[in-house]
């Protein structure tokens, strides 16, 4: 039986014998260095499980898991360039280390890349089906993104929408990347289908569960900074929700002390945590983020495999889906 | 026998039967705008007459023919980025109408979607060899791209060198435009070599032109300003041929004009002008067309079949490569 570590192992060791090592260097060490900057891989490792699930030798779902990370990382390139980020894991993004022409341009043919890896897999018969569940995903990924960038400016953000834009923009492509690797393992149409509903399911669980834990995590625990969202007003699903139930006063409230500029910034942050705790978001959040990951493990027990062999796909979750939230 | 107007005419047809009308349309609207700002259309139509050579029906090439163009679109958005591009055909660049992040994702969504026109091709046995043709003339553009940015602070750049960015950055997409249609009309191997190189052969050519009409054109019949390119010290074939070829002093003398801010535009532009034509640049840049133009009637004259139906790329030459130049 292969452990999730063991998955990581043999993606990483395949991504690192398949280097970005042409000319012009410009143009290729740029993609070296954001594949190397770490991570837990999900995605390519989500693609090698859903193959795994049919398969005892994952090889040749390889190169469509190279892909999906490297069109994963060509949407972390160019989101940094829009979102004007100067650091992804703690190093300089690809924009700041090199610039925005280098960033535009590395991330163009990473694209490409993904593509070419893609269209590197053997069964020619199932080529247009493993394109058009890529190129759905694909351009999801880019309207999630569009949606996010609208929201920024738009006064009103109806829940609905925020579970959407989440869905396009982080889901989908996880969703997609189980699905592919059923499409490689030659995996029936209704497992494939499972395996898209799982990894999307998952994907907003995992996306509602971040949301909870930028706001109510344990600041040793969470690797970013706790209050980051409060404090840039990003409009989250807890902002959201708590502007839907909150009375008239309590609403007021709050989108006040989204507006105070006067406030020290923890004690900005401190006043509208305890606000959504009054108004009940932190469980609210949780009982939502249950329900797709409610939802994500009827799609795994329908799928057509023994209960042994999906094991590691709850192990999937567990990594990503935090007990506690 | 059809035109080169009937292929222009089917092609825009079917490109207006596919406008992208989707959601969002802060993306998806800047895609119908750069799409609609006119032009001869060529890699398209040359998909389609590659194809047209085989069948006297068009219709199977379209989508083909519709993801070349949308390819190629989606390099001017990003270039007009890259170079600070205020004006692509007169009208404003998509980032300069809207701004630097739709730009940038409005044209990663087109990427995708060459990829999706592509994928609805029938014939799947050959779609691992269109995939693998589209995507070496994908990375290669963004190579010539990479290539051309370096030029600029790059002191010394061969005549080698220049060739072979100008053939990645703009002869690669009409050789493998003509390749994919031969493809796609299940054409022999042999054939969809010639017509490649008939392609690539013929951009090239179309280069050297432009360079040529850039300096040397008559400014009644030359679309943009003449002299536009030693205003701007561009590294062009006639300027590196001329470093090339000139003595010393006449070495000395071009790159005193080149450097020398004090003099008048018009003024400047005249001296450097008349120094390449006393280094005959005018008639070694016509002869180096030429050699490439006559490659490309080589390979022409190699495919396999009727000289009747090969005239149209005969047409389609005339098109593109001036006979006075």
């Amino acid at each position: 039986m292969q452990t999730l570590q063991d998955y990581q192992k043999r993606y990483l060791a395949y991504q690192a014998s398949h280097p970005f090592t042409r000319e012009p260097v410009g143009l290729y060490q740029p993609i070296d260095y954001i594949l190397n900057l770490g991570g837990k891989r999900m995605r390519p490792v989500a693609l090698l499980m859903a193959y795994g699930l049919y398969h005892d030798e994952i090889a040749p779902a390889l190169p469509a898991a190279y892909a999906i990370e490297i069109f994963h990382n060509f949407t972390l390139v160019h989101d940094d360039i829009i979102d004007h980020a100067p650091l992804r894991r703690k190093q300089p993004t690809v924009h700041e280390k090199w610039n925005l022409n280098t960033g535009i341009l590395s991330g163009d043919v990473m694209l490409v890349y993904a593509y070419e890896y893609l269209a590197q897999l053997p069964q020619i018969e199932r080529l247009p089906n493993i394109l058009s569940t890529f190129n759905k995903a694909a351009i999801e990924v880019c309207e999630g993104q569009q949606y996010d960038v609208n929201f920024e400016t738009q006064s009103i953000v109806e829940i609905d929408e925020y579970l959407h834009m989440i869905e396009l923009k982080t889901s989908v492509l996880l969703a997609a990347a189980m699905k592919i690797g059923a499409l490689v393992a030659e995996a029936s149409h209704e497992d494939a289908e499972h395996l898209y509903q799982f990894g999307r399911n998952i994907g907003i669980a995992f996306q509602l569960q971040d949301d909870y834990l930028d706001t109510f995590g344990d600041p040793d625990k969470f690797g970013k900074k706790v209050g980051g969202d409060i404090a840039q007003n990003k409009k989250t699903f807890l902002i959201l929700k708590a502007l839907e139930v909150a009375s008239t006063t309590m609403r007021n409230r709050l989108l006040e002390l989204m507006n105070d500029q006067t406030k020290v910034e923890e004690v900005r942050i401190a006043a509208i945590t305890q606000t959504l705790r009054e108004l009940n978001i932190d469980q609210l959040t949780k009982e939502k983020k249950n329900e797709y990951q409610q939802r994500a493990f009827e799609h795994l027990n329908a799928i057509s495999v023994s209960d042994e062999r999906k094991q590691i796909l709850r192990d999937l979750a567990d990594m990503l889906l935090d007990r506690e939230v």
